[in-house]
């Protein structure tokens, strides 16, 4: 968090009053993370901008004081904002990069917040605003969305990835950085491309596999509640918002094509074991997954 | 937990001594369960005979006063027990029924933890320990084991299966209702067979999906702290014991194979809708894996 002199002229007078160069953000889409975000710079002292295609849940974050302007349905008043954050499914995100593009004036960065990468850097650059696109992605969702799920420090300690454009400013990545450093994450800038194949495998698959395993159960008649703590764990994923993962697994479909097939593999090694009662076979495949998973952790 | 008066002529003067038919308990096997069990049996005043491979683990028990006595190899003094309980991977207890049933005197009941239950039932029965044999499956596991994991109140809770032989008396059955009811679980009834195809698919099969997302990405070059919350939970379960593991999955092998037939099968599905690019499959698919996961919890 970046604390700055409310008055510069009264020494020891420091409070909370923004963060260093961001005066006002706009946020469009006010779910889990786009209405987290308004809270944490709300509390920070920013002038908050939103917008959501939910009437109720613009005036839940305006009668909350977290947003303090409400963006009309043509963002005219996205100009007032020195950062817009995009915080919308990433299949809608391009659309509205393009919508939003000539009515910027002062803003300084552009940033999103979703988990792929490669379409929408793509999209800013094509929009006219590589020099002020920094894509983001923080690793701070859970399986419950929307805006009743947002909460204060959503991002504190979570590992926050930074996908500048090509032909990003310094100072864009710069800004970016000091944005999700006061919201309390841990940035590491890493390009589009390996940024969707690592989470393919670290996000997308996971998801993939939990809700694979929810219809496993489902097609057995296996009640939930029948779940022990371990297979509750496993399978939490699949409650997640179904919208976002949607778009998630078409936008990222060569990664995750690649992951699910590696799983069909290792599923069909470790059945093959069970099969032929390879003790030894079955035993190294547990104690090379303990191994890995116990490597670091 | 039953409590019991230490003196019937002293009303008022309740405190906990024991649980009701309950004097001496062994535990074979001081690890995560059977370990934690030893506390919580000490805490109620019943007197615990404690058995281990592991001698630094009895030693330990001993010293901190939760088995009152070790049991040579020859198992000889389990003679005193009223209750005998198998706390071993599930590979090693058809053998030590054969070892103790000559050696049991005043044993009302014999149990297990085990996580699979055709096999101990079956070899209870053939020992001749079938009017006293009761299996119990306490879901309190978790991905760490052993003695130092073991913790006082592992079972409250949790849900615990018990899978009588089919000459078990009603008085053995009761006895583990009482006993499992005392360490805080909760009971239910069901046969062996039953329970092996569900937990077959509500935790075996996680388990092996845990450990085949681990090698999948262990392939991948990715290591665990790149994972976020998500992935971080569906490969939790890879860390646990892999001799347990094993053991179970080649004691339940036709229905660990069936239920990880039928995660192959979902994987290719959705693996094809992506491919596809088929967006109603894709939505389809996480729609499905939401409503069940979320139906009852």
């Amino acid at each position: 968090m970046t604390r700055v002199h409310h008055d510069a002229q009264v020494p020891g007078d420091e409070c909370v009053s923004g963060i260093a160069g961001i005066r006002c953000v706009a946020v469009i889409g006010l779910g889990l993370v786009g209405g987290s975000m308004t809270r944490d710079l709300a509390a920070l002292g920013v002038r908050v901008l939103g917008a959501d295609t939910d009437d109720r849940t613009v005036h839940s974050a305006r009668t909350e004081g977290v947003v303090h302007s409400s963006l009309e349905e043509s963002l005219d008043g996205i100009a007032e904002a020195d950062v817009v954050v995009l915080a919308v499914p990433v299949d809608e995100a391009p659309r509205l990069l393009h919508d939003i593009a000539p009515r910027l004036r002062s803003a300084a960065l552009v940033t999103d917040v979703g988990s792929t990468k490669r379409s929408i850097v793509a999209a800013a650059q094509a929009a006219g605003l590589g020099a002020c696109f920094v894509g983001a992605h923080p690793l701070a969702g859970d399986h419950r969305s929307g805006w009743t799920a947002s909460r204060p420090g959503l991002c504190r300690g979570a590992r926050v990835y930074l996908c500048p454009t090509e032909t990003a400013s310094l100072a864009a990545l710069e800004l970016a950085n000091t944005l999700w450093t006061a919201l309390g994450g841990v940035t590491e800038v890493i390009d589009a491309a390996t940024h969707d194949r690592l989470l393919g495998f670290t996000s997308h698959l996971p998801q993939a596999t939990a809700s694979a395993l929810a219809h496993v159960l489902r097609d057995a008649g296996v009640a939930p509640h029948a779940l022990g703590p371990g297979g509750h764990d496993v399978t939490r994923l699949a409650a997640s918002s179904t919208a976002m993962w949607s778009a998630i697994a078409r936008d990222n479909a060569d990664h995750l094509d690649a992951a699910l097939g590696a799983l069909e593999q290792q599923l069909a090694a470790l059945r093959d074991a069970v099969r032929r009662g390879d003790v030894d076979a079955v035993q190294l495949f547990f104690d090379t997954a303990r191994e890995w998973r116990t490597s670091d952790v």
